[in-house]
């Protein structure tokens, strides 16, 4: 199978998350370079000139956004499509991917993974829990709150399974990594949706690779990931694991 | 004239900006509250869950975030195209929109005009002249070499006026604002390239009611307004100027 496109991103990534789910859910061949985050050579720094992930390389041409990347990707392959096909719902389901890039991004990423995971144990600092108390007491409820006024009860945001429930359901795997449980009795409707978006297919794929991630150093993560299958380009930009920057997780 | 749109937000707002642009270019009719940056009531809060500004009214619904706005409004009213034909273009255009709303906006609104001006004149802070200098003499730079390698030296990005000039377009008149002048030896395309997009019709309709905004209390902003023409809506979400947590300019 001849592989169309190559990724650059981490499989922890939230943001790398969207952009391969919506590759699995296409049915695209890909290859994937899972830099550790938040480190990448120079050469990464010149071809996402903000030091994010993911970056989409197709032949020698380049493109940056996860966002746009996704909405590159339905164009160029509509079926099946991800994107609703009505104007204002089409809108809606992007400001609800906007919503969880930023809002979710803040408070998921900043607010715990960051804190609890990629602080700890790729820069040996410590966890700063004033932060991950904020972020779990004060801004995650808001962002409960909100998605129970927005989410169906049953099935998906806009019928078919797209990009609104890929980029929420993409947050809500970070979610799970630091042990986050969404209260049942107090949002009963997120706490399903979740549920059903993170059992599809593409999302259980990936969780195979993301899995061992959690638990492996940053220098045997390439040699798992091959043994698990995962479609490893032979480069990696990411090599240089001394800090130079930080890297936004998107 | 029948307005069949209704926008939330602020001359001064690149962000606001960039959807008034393309409502002029598109010649679609439109009113506008002109809530002042940064504040806005309990119900503007319900409209826009993060607080932010633009929002688009249509009828009873509403839409949040700029770039989802856009491109609705591209979608809704295809003439004159504001986002290119060819899919990879069009891909690049919305990189750089996304480039300039995030790179520009965190210099631009958070390291110039946010110090220099809504932070003294709006809550009569002092400016922090640490942020201001990195902004200007390492942050900009780096915008204004990579702007340098990718913007045209006739013309605009991708033939056309459309949306990558217009988000980058929005910026830089916040950029004379503050009275930054781009440094037309060191980067003479981006220099030549901004005075070109700022003088669009739809630019310099704006500027009409951007510039006197700069120098009026806002409690005295609307009935200037309104003395100029500008199109606004009876009613207003930002008469409460107490500030209710901060509300990004966008």
């Amino acid at each position: 199978m001849t592989a169309s496109y190559h990724i650059i991103g981490n499989y922890l990534s939230p943001y790398v998350r969207k952009v391969l789910v919506v590759l699995e859910t296409k049915g695209l061949a890909y290859t994937i370079d899972p830099i550790a985050p938040f480190v990448g050579n120079d050469r990464f720094g010149e071809l996402s000139p903000l030091r994010r992930i993911p970056v989409l390389v197709e032949g020698d041409r380049v493109l940056n956004d996860s966002s746009v990347i996704c909405q590159y990707l339905e164009e160029r392959h509509p079926q099946p499509a991800l994107y609703p096909a009505d104007l204002w719902q089409r809108a809606q389901a992007r400001w609800l991917e906007e919503y969880a890039d930023s809002y979710l991004g803040d408070v998921v990423i900043w607010g715990m993974f960051y804190q609890k995971g990629v602080k700890r144990f790729l820069f040996g600092e410590a966890t700063n829990d004033a932060v991950v108390q904020r972020a779990r007491d004060e801004q995650m409820p808001i962002a409960l709150d909100y998605l129970e006024s927005q989410l169906p009860a049953d099935g998906f945001l806009f019928g078919e399974f797209g990009i609104a429930d890929i980029a929420i359901g993409s947050f809500f795997r970070n979610v799970a990594f630091v042990r986050y449980a969404v209260d049942a009795a107090r949002w009963p409707k997120t706490a399903a949706y979740v549920e059903r978006v993170l059992a599809r297919p593409a999302f259980t794929r990936l969780a195979a690779f993301e899995e061992p991630m959690l638990r492996t150093p940053i220098a045997e993560q390439r040699a798992v990931l091959a043994g698990l299958g995962a479609p490893l380009a032979a480069e990696t930009l990411g090599t240089n694991v001394a800090r130079r920057g930080l890297m936004r997780l998107e």
